[in-house]
């Protein structure tokens, strides 16, 4: 099983795959500054929640190595602007505040005064960020393995991959688990308009690792799930709330109506970290609205006419009633969703930093 | 109300909007012979059937008037070789064969042994589709113009406009019938990949009307139903069987399913030639698997990987259950469909060459 290394710190930079020129050219790039990390970050290089979230830790790291500060004054100077010329170059990404938080928090508690132990602590806390999230990845894959049964057609929409995580992805997991366990299957991806996750990252990353995989319009995947050809539909999420209601790349909630219409299970694979317990259910989720030339220009070709609008929500909201199962890191749960999720988070508070950033493929 | 003038005749040639450079150019193109007419034809600077088959009709017409038949003998030589020739050019293309056979029927059938006769007989016969194709157009409007209340909100689905025929349309023509009586709505067009008929035509035609429109993604379609400000969506069709089941552009179905999911009335409309009643139901409808590589490399631009596939039908087929009415040149006629759909038909014959061409939008 070959898989996309999305991000890998080499000890003195930050080596990361450029999802922009995907899946045209395959080409790894070199950040040892601030800037061109920061460049990588706002450019869309490296994207998809959990591994903006480990990104945006290695380059807190390597800021901090190259301003080389020789006192614990300079190390705190240091990490303050650091976190906030990180923090700037995406300022709604979840994920990426709280990896930088988390580092912080850690070079704080270590009550040091030496700049090298400080620096360590970042570095070391970067590391166990992006361990944290292979290991949530493996087990949500471990977890939904079992639902992929052999000879299977699985439907998937955007991607919520290796590309998006530091490990196998959230929703791919359990396909890339299933497929070294053994069983073969199809699988088809919507290609995600409008930016094409499915078409040049889902696609890609399933061909490497010898997945066969057709690529379709997303107005097709009805027709597709209506034809026989689909057995399961598997598909990340932004946000689920207390309720199961779920959040996801937009097209996700047709997918689900289809799906639910032929009968087909309709899986959603996350971490425990996307479940938004603070929203009861999916009419508090913002959806955020994108730019209309993303519709209207597709790869920058204008093909509405001038003065036509774009109608671009980035999200929609998929009720708990389509969902079939949740597939988390700490196991599958079925309906009632408002009491299984519930399970999930038994002895802990429900307000945490790490269930607040945590593993959000985008 | 401006409407675009898709084809007209001009006594010695025809001109025609050319629909390959919309909406970023508006240009009429000047189809002078045979061979200029043809490559219009292939090249798809004319699309949509009924306008295929008044276009066919039209460039019959033309290419035996530059033949100058000195004799009945060269006439029928001429008509015979041209309406291979013509035939040629989109093969599966009914309307466009229906045409030239009606055509062909009218001249023989003046038992005229006058080429001057014969050829102004085919002229004639072009205009009488086109004028037919306007009226059957107006008869749509008609019925469905009170189906469009003041300030609702309109989803359609690819482009079956005035474009797509001689007239105002199908799907639109209720749309502009509403529009010129005064009331005012807000019409959103699905882009409809893998074409853009939505985007470069409906967006296009609609706004040179005046009306306002919005375009968006094909996977948001089921998310703005859901936001509530859809109050209806109206389509066009390719086929619909003696039980109401509808094979349209590839998309239709999903935007059904949320419709009906929503209680938002789904309306199909189209010419009493659209119904097959050769057909008991939608399994029976064969459905054209079109290019890849309209799927993996949009406007050109390969976006999938090499080696993957794209699943690419041109059409779906919407049940009948999820029709809330069809809107004909007949009138409007309710569930249930078996028995309305015959009633359409009463005193007719259910086979005739006039069903099997007639207006088709594509």
């Amino acid at each position: 099983m070959k898989l996309p290394e999305t991000i890998v710190w080499t000890g003195k930079s930050i080596r990361l795959l450029d999802q922009t020129l995907l899946p045209g050219a395959v080409k790894y790039r070199e950040c040892a500054t601030l800037e061109e990390a920061a460049e990588a970050i706002r450019s869309l290089r490296v994207r998809g929640a959990p591994a903006i979230g480990v990104m945006a830790a290695y380059t807190l790291a390597l800021a901090i190595r190259r301003d080389n500060p020789q006192s614990a004054a300079a190390f705190f100077d240091s990490m303050r602007r650091n976190v906030e010329a990180i923090d700037a170059t995406r300022p709604t990404a979840h994920n990426l505040a709280w990896a930088l938080r988390q580092c912080a928090a850690v070079a704080k508690r270590t009550g040091s005064d030496d700049p090298g132990t400080l620096s360590r602590a970042v570095i070391d806390e970067a590391d166990r960020i992006a361990a944290e999230d292979r290991e949530l990845c493996r087990r949500i894959g471990a977890a939904g393995s079992p639902l992929v049964p052999d000879g299977a057609g699985v439907l998937t929409h955007c991607n919520a991959g290796a590309l998006a995580t530091a490990g196998m992805g959230t929703a791919l997991a359990p396909l890339y688990m299933a497929w070294e366990e053994g069983r073969r299957f199809h699988v088809y991806a919507d290609e995600t308009r409008p930016l094409w996750q499915g078409a040049r990252l889902t696609a890609w990353e399933l061909s490497q690792s010898g997945i066969p995989v057709s690529v379709l319009c997303d107005g097709a995947a009805a027709s597709l799930i209506a034809s026989g050809r689909i057995d399961l539909v598997i598909v990340g999420a932004d946000r689920i709330t207390a309720s199961g209601d779920v959040a996801n790349k937009i097209g996700t909630y047709g997918v689900a109506l289809a799906a639910e219409r032929h009968d087909v299970p309709f899986y959603v694979a996350a971490p425990r970290s996307t479940f938004d317990l603070s929203l009861s259910d999916g009419s508090s989720i913002p959806i955020e609205q994108r730019p209309p030339g993303e519709v209207t220009a597709p790869l920058g070709t204008p093909l509405a006419p001038a003065g036509v609008e774009g109608w671009n929500p980035a999200f929609d909201v998929t009720p708990a009633s389509l969902v079939t199962r949740f597939i988390t890191d700490a196991g599958v749960i079925a309906p009632p969703f408002y009491e299984t999720i519930g399970t999930l988070f038994g002895g802990e508070a429900t307000g945490g930093g790490e269930r607040e950033g945590g593993n959000r493929p985008g």
